[in-house]
């Protein structure tokens, strides 16, 4: 794809080329099972390892606090069930309005089986109000656990992991984060950030898709989602995704070493942005600015539908997204948009356009190239009802 | 590995190289998440389904009835826990003493929360007794559901799966068929056998590590495992793991294609056990072998650890196993032979030689070359306490 412009990066990004690179001999020569007693298996173990410290570094755990899964929900649906089930009779969850579908439909379905969810608002600019999770908390006697995003998919904004770590704490609650979009965009550390629980997934960081972890802090226990051979000290069964992990572990040693680049990123974000809102009327960014990830700004176009603007739009080369990709293809407004009353001329026409380290100026001036020109002829052809 | 002998194709399987060709891209320009809107993404998602064709074509079931998975494993606990969730209020569920840990640990975990198990037996070849299926299954009412192996990961020995279904039927209790180890090996056929639910892994069929499918029977629903966007139409979710599902698609392509390839496998492992009997005495075939999957064949050397003698084989280039890869590294003797009331002198120093398509005469050879005087060695310096 020469002439794409890929501004989807919370969908999925790029692999990182070193990171295919490096998973190849695991799909090739070293193609051993890593639970073999021969050495050529214990080849694919050592890969493992090596990936595990590389991924460690990167979050701040220790490498044996790191359980590898498939993805970042299969990590979210193994803290939620594996916390909630050893933390019986407690079965109380606090979350928020504008998790990832993963958080929330996984949530409706413990509710459907037994669990309490209480889900914390945000205000017009995304943001928690810390007071009412101190009150949803209570004392946390009758709280199984809080799981909470880092950094919102659609629209970036940063939730203080931090503090809310610490009153989680102080009403003794597991915490588990949502690091999905943090993990190699924003400094990331667990430990100094005093979370329990974090899952996060190596395609959003450049890693290959079908490669994700779970960090438990020692001495969390947890229930194992998949239950088979003791891989992953029997916290998940199934034979390791070697090529997968190895790729992950390279994702992580250049997204650490990568980091400062992010601020080059930030300013091709804020260039788009501000060009957007210079060039396009009615035009308004969603979500505040000052507690955001760098590579995310999410726009609405008034009296438009972005289902309409995407697909002129990737006629056009360009890719973005109406807020996450695993909710496109429905017509329904953004769920983390009407958390934050955005009014619904603005919401509809909500694009998600999300950078990576290798967004180049050039895709940043087609998009502005093209942009302008769609909106335009679609508010000239295609008056929505909600306008 | 120029020199490896690889013998332990039960365990995992080399991608083959055509396998890998067809993920790249996915790996490389066409990294875009399917369930985006954007052509980009859309071109994925093409993709995903021409594998779901290849792979429904190899194990004869319709597309919409395959959903993809990270492997064998979360296959096997999502049929049985989706099921047996919604067969409340039965809950117990028929098995057998010689499943794959997949399923014997995920029973023993259920019966933790409930479930009752029954465990069929198998007799001194490894054959299960129907009638006892039938008596296991009485009216059926209280069954939640079967689940029992197409094909022992150890002994290679087949279990009659027609004649089980047609028995579950007749008791109207769902059958799920763990055929990890069948799907590439054997002829398989979900529909002419009447399987009601099917497990599977991409790596044991030549496909990549981290991909597997569940067939589901149209009809028959399943509590999803993994909740979180509407992938798999609802019922798994997470990003696809795109460039694993193409491979396990293209792998699907080629073992259905080279099924007829399994006679000349079969005569290979043929050879290789004809000539360690001829060779070495107090050596014995664990299993029937007029049931066998063609590639597998288990062998106790009796007075003997088997992990002495696969470091040694190992050392010479040669992989094998002692049963399960997913076992090894404990020196409990096989739950599998354990079942079988195979003699422990004889289970205690069993290896499983597991052959595949690639494996070459000279590799049989190699093995043949270096067997006899390890296990000559061994029984000379390394007498054990079960002599």
């Amino acid at each position: 794809m020469p002439d794409l412009t890929y501004l989807d990066n919370n969908a999925t990004t790029r692999p990182a080329p070193e990171a295919v690179e490096a998973m190849l001999p695991y799909l090739g020569e070293w193609y051993g099972n890593p639970s073999s007693v021969h050495r050529f298996g214990q080849r694919a173990r050592q890969a493992i390892d090596e990936a595990r410290g590389r991924i460690a570094a990167l979050v701040g755990s220790a490498e044996s606090e790191l359980l590898f899964t498939a993805g970042g929900t299969e990590s979210i649906n193994t803290a939620l069930r594996g916390l909630l089930a050893l933390r019986a009779p407690r079965q109380r969850i606090i979350t928020t309005t504008v998790e990832h579908s993963a958080t929330r439909e996984l949530c409706r379905q413990l509710a459907r089986e037994g669990a309490t969810i209480t889900e914390l608002p945000v205000d017009s600019a995304g943001a928690l109000d810390l007071d009412q999770l101190r009150a949803a908390l209570g004392t946390g006697d009758d709280v199984a656990l809080a799981t909470i995003m880092w950094a919102n998919n659609e629209t970036g904004v940063l939730f203080p992991v931090a503090d809310i770590a610490a009153i989680c704490k102080a009403a003794r609650v597991p915490f588990h984060c949502d690091g999905t979009q943090a993990v190699g965009k924003v400094p990331v550390d667990v430990k100094a950030a005093g979370i329990d629980a974090m899952s996060f997934a190596a395609h959003k960081f450049h890693g290959a898709k079908g490669a994700g972890a779970l960090y438990l802090r020692r001495g969390l226990r947890a229930r194992p989602l998949i239950i088979g051979g003791p891989q992953e000290q029997g916290r998940r069964g199934g034979t390791e995704n070697v090529a997968g992990i190895v790729a992950m572990g390279r994702a992580a040693e250049l997204a650490a070493a990568a980091l400062p680049q992010m601020s080059r990123v930030a300013a091709q974000r804020d260039r788009l942005e501000r060009e957007i809102l210079a060039r396009i009327d009615d035009a308004r960014v969603n979500g505040r600015t000052d507690q955001r990830l760098p590579n995310t700004t999410n726009i609405g176009f008034s009296r438009l539908e972005a289902e309409a603007i995407l697909i002129l739009l990737s006629e056009r080369g360009v890719c973005a997204s109406a807020g996450a990709a695993c909710s496109s293809g429905s017509l329904e407004p953004s769920h983390v948009l009407k958390a934050m009353n955005v009014d619904a001329r603005l919401a509809h026409g909500a694009i998600r356009f999300s950078l990576s380290r290798y967004t180049t100026e050039a895709e940043i001036d087609r998009t502005l190239e093209v942009l302008p020109a769609i909106i335009a002829r679609l508010r000239e052809v295609l008056p929505v009802g909600t306008q």
